[in-house]
């Protein structure tokens, strides 16, 4: 059955990149000299060195580890993508005529588009009618296989805020950046006492990064416990 | 020999407590009905059902687990502790005649105190010269074992920005509270462009939480990489 899900790459701070950069840049040689770019690549250098991630940029190299195993299962795992405008804009370009996706891309953003039919099997849709609208879309073309958040944050939030979101898989790589663009915060709409409750499924730990995947359970009060106390009561009751 | 350890129970959007508290309660009933409890409840929960736990608190009860067996092994690690004086605050009261910790335990403070002997091993003595020199008293309390930051979270940020840290275990529960004090932030000190690296060098999953234990290493330069194209031209040489 088709679940929505995510992955992020984050520090162990819980940032997905660094501070936000304000400028708006013409080209990526921009961006790379800004605020972001550092904490973005330390976060996600664990994928770059697997082959896996490699192949779907049409870079040869790098290695045949565990790590390149979670990235191309979770390449594998998604029939249809969403995706923030954001992104879409920082990636049109250096993505070129052959995007990494090889699936249709629904695009959630206020500006109307034509479909843009790309090389290999990605296509990216804009979608002026939400998320909501954007993850139905992307239900009904994913075959039967899974809706992934193709990025970024805040569309993830999105997502999750809308009580849309099956499955979350984080890459924690082990450095604390103190300052960057954290992936969850007060937007996700939570109420005082208020959590949303997850269930890890699988732990992974590789030398680079600990990858740790979760079922969603979604919004629960926030309860107060005794302490184990009771635990005093019931020895007594038992005396 | 004596390594400088911490250990914290986080969110997975990294929060230890909800949202700070601005009032100052005169029992910690007022305490409970505060912003912090509910998050701090849920973070920490995984370890009141640990019956060692509930052991060094002088409850019966908990279950035998895994979990229980962290907090044993915790506990048996430390020869003396660190603390924050608001944590100290919060604590004389409710923990009583006979303290958690069985060591001796440092306060960072400004305020001058005669040292506080307390039953079971525990003793308080308040130290007005900095995070250095308690950590520096710790060390030579500590009998050879570890000493053990015992928190709050600001006196954790203290010692690791002061390169004072050399372990880091973190008790991440499956739970995102979207605001409140984050274990980690801006107030590290790091500079634009900087990380604190660490090494993941042991993960215990358990249904209620995932443990993390990190080697701290240190400040560190965040660098650019090519994100993989370099492989291209590794193979284009080699054809």
């Amino acid at each position: 059955m088709t679940k929505v899900t995510a992955q992020m790459s984050v520090s162990l701070d819980g940032c997905y990149t660094g501070p936000r950069d304000t400028h708006d840049h013409q080209d990526m040689s921009g961006w790379m000299r800004g605020p972001e770019a550092p904490g973005f690549f330390r976060v996600t250098r664990w994928a770059v060195d697997a082959m896996a991630w490699r192949e779907r940029q049409g870079f040869a190299g790098g290695e045949q580890s565990v790590d390149s195993e979670i990235v191309a299962e979770t390449f594998a795992a998604a029939g249809a993508y969403v995706m923030g405008r954001r992104m879409f804009d920082a990636g049109e370009v250096p993505w070129g005529d052959e995007p990494p996706f090889q699936a249709p891309v629904f695009v959630v953003t206020h500006r109307p588009r034509e479909v843009l039919e790309r090389a290999g099997g990605t296509s990216f849709t804009f979608v002026t009618e939400g998320v909501e609208r954007a993850v139905e879309l992307a239900r009904a073309a994913a075959g039967g296989k899974d809706v992934a958040v193709a990025g970024g944050g805040e569309l993830l939030r999105q997502v999750l805020a809308a009580g849309l979101l099956d499955q979350l898989e984080l890459h924690i790589a082990p450095v604390l950046l103190g300052d960057g663009q954290r992936l969850f915060g007060p937007d996700l709409g939570l109420g005082a006492g208020e959590g949303v409750e997850l269930t890890p499924v699988r732990v992974v730990e590789t030398p680079g990064v600990t990858h740790i995947r979760y079922t969603v359970n979604g919004r629960s009060k926030l309860v107060l416990d005794d302490r184990g106390a009771s635990g005093d009561l019931v020895a007594s009751a038992g005396q």
